[in-house]
């Protein structure tokens, strides 16, 4: 099911190479990859994770209100990541030059019907 | 001289509140804020840091080279950064509501001379 919905992320998305839905925990729910050879997935599960866990305890101790979207660009590949209330989050994986824009309007749309299904 | 660059940032940018440049160890070159009430500078420097040290073992670990741009989003602010080489980074953070696009474009813009200057 869930792979349905983050299937249709990377489909629509110009640039995008995977999406997973994964718990803070760093267990992840479902991904969908195309197929790739320089990202170890395994590996981008877990970073993506703890990354997230420090930024989180940065919003707390900073009181800057609930963390929503995260996004991090590097020299080849661009991460986005929504979060799903406080038990789970969706990272979206594009090429350096794929449409970040596009990505963050498609996880603000379809972020609420993945949360329900997720309830 | 830094205070005078970090602080065009600020001006600039619909929604900004402050403006830093640190060193990765957490330890801030200058800044520039605007009177706040909400956030303890201090505090926002060194957890900064730590988010963005975290980020950069991430994308070493995945090989998704250098780290370029982070933005986070919480339920009030918004926090931009960029890297300037290996050791310095720009951190701004605007209002919820602030103009990010017009924040990325300034650093992006004003990045290599800020770099120069540290050289």
């Amino acid at each position: 099911m869930f792979t349905d919905m983050l299937s249709r992320f990377v489909e629509q998305c110009p640039g995008a190479v995977g999406a997973v839905l994964m718990g803070f925990d760093g267990i992840a729910v479902d991904q969908y990859y195309l197929p790739m050879e320089q990202i170890d997935l395994g590996m981008v599960a877990v970073e993506y994770a703890n990354v997230l866990k420090e930024i989180r305890n940065a919003a707390e101790i900073l009181k800057t209100g609930e963390l929503r979207e995260v996004s991090i660009v590097s020299a080849s590949y661009q991460v986005l990541i929504r979060t799903l209330g406080d038990e789970y989050f969706i990272g979206l994986t594009l090429k350096r030059e794929g449409n970040a824009g596009k990505g963050r309007y498609l996880l603000l749309r379809d972020a609420p019907e993945i949360q329900a299904a997720l309830a």
